[in-house]
């Protein structure tokens, strides 16, 4: 059978940049409602300053929630932007986490005040740390298809970044269109290569639908054997104060395109309506990919 | 230098179940702004009886302005549903015409009351009538990924369909998802068996958005050699009283794909944003993929 993990990111990326706080019953609410549609693996939250990311500021109290529901310890995972975060995640039983690394040095700069290569020297110390501690670590590459500040990056300088972290023992190389600028030829472009090396399963796809492709883009990772993506239910992310800055791909469109694929994610796209509604309830966000309002209405045009 | 053919359709697919009529001088304006933005091959209209769509009384009208404007005859397309209209069409200077069949009994009884066969024979004498006054005929066949009665089709039905269409000289075969019920494995069931004994110039991908597969399937399709595609201003079409009856695959998405892709479509996406907000403005409908958004606001997520 072959098989699609879907890395449900809503409850992180979609919500860090949510207006609206949520408590964490609201969490544990939307939480319930993914697991019950199938979507085992769920990137709870982040362990970052609540100065920087209030919705976070529950951090430690929703990873307990969830834990102690009893749910497989190996199904979730936490971001962590560094060795103080990694610390607070190893109060709770994850058995994976996720780093960030920036693709230029004004990105890294912008989120962490550090250049490329001391933000590299971090993540690069973080992959050593988990491995000690028995951990799987996956490490999002951002901006790999486009800096917000820089714009497009040389493939050659990706690929260097991406072969340095998968060469350090990353688990898993998150290739992430953070602002939506990728297209499939770039995605094969990277690819292909680190194909060469490693194997389909230390590479995963981070995608924004910002300007449409992230499907497309997917496709083109499934074509070159890929099966690991992150998704947001409902598309659920970006800035609701900026229109350009949409979410990540929607969970629902990702399951979907796999599923017609002829791949099997285990989720059900029926039972994850639920979980779209909640998130856009609670969120006030509307929410929603096309495949979503397809089963709404099931209307069918006629000409 | 690599080329995709966009047939734009907004005019006759986009508008033809708006409630809101346009006047022929509407329909000039968004004509006009289509073609500055580099959208040369349009389907003006459709010689079907105003009882049935409204929105057509003025194909004569319309096409007799569009000529008289000056534009070279080979740009212009228009729908005959039959010879009556066939023979209207004739009375301006077409050099391509469509004809449709629906791909099961039900589809084509409910849209011109005949069973496929007889709707089949139909065509075929459009065929050979158009061959005999020197025209190409593209034949869009309707349903070809899924009957919005039926529901899911054979694909060898679908082929021997394709194939006797093909063989008795359609000059294009438009494979046609009328209800966005297709997928890139379906996609690819279909093309590759015909690509083995027609070039693909003489194949072409009508898509709707319906369900959010329309631009993975026009990547399938790239990614085989099509170069020949509808798309519909904005997303212009479907059915605006029934919220899942969409319209075409937005030519907007359909040309950013084949650019990123390193194809020329010879749109000027720039100049199109003003062919979606005229089109948007006509209509009163909301347009624009998420390429447009991304272009209207250039506002970039950081996270």
């Amino acid at each position: 059978m072959d098989r699609v993990i879907i890395n449900e990111v809503g409850l992180r990326d979609g919500l860090q940049n949510q207006p609206r706080l949520l408590g964490t019953t609201d969490k544990l609410q939307l939480a319930r409602a993914l697991q019950v549609a199938g979507l085992h693996h769920l990137e709870l939250t982040s362990f970052v300053s609540p100065r920087a990311v209030p919705q976070m500021v529950d951090a430690d109290a929703f990873s307990q929630a969830m834990f102690a529901a009893g749910a497989p310890a190996q199904d979730y995972a936490a971001l962590v932007p560094n060795l103080r975060g990694y610390e607070r995640a190893r109060q709770h039983p994850y058995r994976e986490l996720s780093a960030v690394v920036a693709s230029t040095d004004s990105f890294n700069r912008r989120n962490i005040n550090k250049d490329l290569e001391s933000a590299l020297q971090g993540v690069l110390a973080l992959i050593e740390r988990a491995h000690v501690d028995g951990l799987r670590l996956r490490v999002h590459l951002s901006g790999a298809m486009g800096c917000p500040y820089d714009g497009p990056q040389p493939v050659r300088h990706i690929l260097a970044l991406s072969e340095r972290l998968l060469g350090a023992g990353a688990d898993e190389l998150v290739i992430s269109d953070t602002i939506g600028a990728g297209h499939p030829r770039l995605a094969r472009a990277l690819l292909l290569p680190l194909l060469e090396s490693f194997p389909a399963d230390r590479l995963g796809l981070h995608l924004h639908d910002t300007r449409g492709l992230a499907l497309p883009i997917a496709l083109a990772g499934l074509e070159l054997g890929l099966r690991r993506f992150d998704a947001s239910v409902g598309g659920l992310g970006g800035c609701p104060y900026a229109p350009g800055a949409t979410g990540n791909v929607a969970t629902e469109s990702l399951v979907y395109l796999c599923e017609r694929e002829g791949l099997h994610t285990g989720v059900d796209l029926e039972a994850l309506q639920e979980g779209i509604v909640v998130a856009g309830q609670l969120t006030g966000q509307e929410l929603g990919a096309p495949v979503f309002r397809w089963m709404r209405s099931r209307t069918q045009s006629c000409n």
